[in-house]
């Protein structure tokens, strides 16, 4: 197996497959911390790496002397790539997966691992196939993904819900303290309605890679799903179970519809944040005479109070929240206004943007 | 005690004094944590930190309306501040040392501890003082200080050794398995010969702390010794013992005397020793016909050879060294070419610059 590729487009390859490389999983099967390199006849280099969960690949031209098949440590390949200078780098590989690499005056050698040893690619029956735009899905997953649940009693809860309804697609995230929820028609759906649980860790992949605004399809199987655009392809396993019916929590009307600036409020939170404490972890908004006054205080450090102007006429009321709930999704979004909505000191309270972004967090009782 | 200071400049000074404090020493004893705050009538706010071994001070411009001296949780402040938006902040202190805090729109408390409380500055009586550029004195401390012993068995070996000598001042540090020394003259020189072992923390917040190409003065006592220039003043104390005969340690002459150009070397030097592990941690550099080879081997990971055409016509011979120890004097010089010098392959090798920097390895024997 012989191919030369440009250095810095095989270091920027190395760089996609390679995060999902963790120390844990290839200590207990080294196969998992190489990187499959396939060099094929049409001039492609072709790499993947797998923690047998997720499944990232993506390609890069090659001058392909000899195809073939191997796999090369990921991580020292990648550091090795990253060190070298000259522009093309050329592999030769042996039947023993002996990797020699040779760029500008530099001679090295990389102990591989047979390419039949790395776990195979399993396909799957595509049931349904939407396409977005790549900034787009970036931005919705963005806009959500924080409240993914971390915690794994509840399986279901460690993935993104993705919602097929009538041509319009839901991506909905709770960790059963908040849920936050993004809409949007896609550029295109196939194969109707349905759910779909993406585990976090194959969604924030695929949101690190997505850039651009060219197209990035979703394949949906009933145990997988696959990402593809022109860059790479991800493969994922499902979460298998029932989704909490997340429509339930979100109030059918509310009191009072408040507009607020996302910058500010997010500055000032942020600073009035700093006077809590472990043992003091809430923020009272106060709404009054178009103000919202922030006021935060803990007996340990001290107490931090700030206000913004705002449009706001009707009754003065407090209401005490999470100040990290409150922050998540004002730091997760690009729209510079975001509504809101609340309708008394104990219900849940709403946040909403006019692109399909909605939240929905409870208030803390105890003042 | 009230004052009012310009934002930033406190947040910087802040920086400058905060990062002494460790988790470890404030656990122990809160007002560690603490920063002093001194206003005093003639429009200046002294701030200080300890960590009862290091004292740092700054003093910044402050329209005091009220003297008076009180203690803040540093890092508190320093994140407050940091996030405060507005060009002037206010202080206004009471007796029982709550902090009142304004800035733009934004009121803040935090619980500050009794200036009474903080550890008293010492004051000592200088037997030697010395005044160096600031320029000048980092770039010495760079150039040898990561040769300090961070093992805590030869105390005497955790500091840098500052010998003074006829007018010349030599910085040292070693950890017995290799010995960088650093040689200039200072601006100027008062007290006469004598040496004096400077702890590492305090001589790398002095290099973090100095900029540009004023003056910095350091006056040397029997236990302690302090560092000052206009932006501010360290007092440590000194490590007592006898430091070990450094010169000893500098062979008489050198067989080879062959110049290399430090970027080149460094970088190729990184490249080969990313194919070592643990197991197998030498590179052995080959001197031949104008050529410097660099080769790197582990069963483990594979090999790595490359090399770089320097002036050379001796016999061709090899010599094996710990790679981290060749490349630390490479990294922390400003210099383009350092002289290799070497009798053979199993005697003490030196490295030297033209700026008086002076650097002794031992070969590894093992081949």
């Amino acid at each position: 197996m012989k191919f030369t590729v440009n250095r810095e487009k095989l270091q920027k390859a190395l760089q996609k497959v390679g995060s999902i490389i963790t120390a844990r999983s290839f200590s207990m099967m080294p196969i998992l911390g190489n990187v499959l390199m396939e060099a094929k006849e049409d001039g492609k280099l072709v790499l993947t790496t797998t923690d047998l969960e997720v499944r990232i690949s993506t390609a890069i031209e090659a001058q392909v002397e000899e195809a073939g098949r191997s796999t090369a440590p990921a991580r020292k390949l990648a550091s090795l790539v990253a060190c070298l200078d000259g522009a093309e780098v050329k592999f030769d590989i042996d039947g023993d997966d002996h990797i020699k690499i040779s760029c500008s005056t530099g001679r090295y050698k990389l102990l591989g691992l047979s390419a039949a040893d790395f776990p195979e690619n399993s396909d799957f029956t595509s049931v349904r196939e939407l396409k977005f735009k790549s900034c787009d899905l970036k931005r919705m997953i963005g806009a959500i993904a924080y409240s993914v649940s971390v915690d794994d009693s509840r399986k279901v809860l460690t993935g993104v819900m993705l919602s097929c309804r009538e041509s319009m697609v839901t991506l909905v995230a709770t960790d059963g303290k908040r849920m936050a929820m993004q809409e949007k028609a896609p550029e295109a759906m196939e194969g109707g309605d349905g759910d779909t649980i993406i585990p976090l860790k194959a969604i924030n992949e695929v949101k690190r890679m997505l850039e651009g605004d060219g197209i990035v399809s979703l394949k949906i199987g009933e145990k997988q799903c696959a990402f593809s655009t022109s860059e790479f392809e991800l493969a994922t396993k499902l979460i298998e179970g029932q989704y909490p019916n997340y429509r339930q929590v979100v109030p059918a009307s509310f009191k009072e519809n408040i507009e607020l600036p996302v910058g500010t409020l997010l500055s000032k939170l942020e600073t009035v944040s700093l006077l809590l404490s472990e043992s003091s972890s809430f923020v009272i908004l106060r709404f009054e005479d178009n103000k919202l006054i922030l006021q935060a205080a803990s007996s340990e450090v001290g107490e931090g109070n700030d206000y913004i102007e705002i449009a706001y006429s009707g009754e003065p009321f407090d209401i005490s929240l999470n100040p990290v709930f409150l922050a998540d999704p004002l730091r997760n979004t690009d729209m510079e206004k975001i509504s809101f909505k609340v309708n008394d000191p104990i219900n849940p309270v709403a946040m909403e943007t006019t692109d399909g972004f909605l939240y929905v967090i409870m208030p803390i009782r105890k003042r």
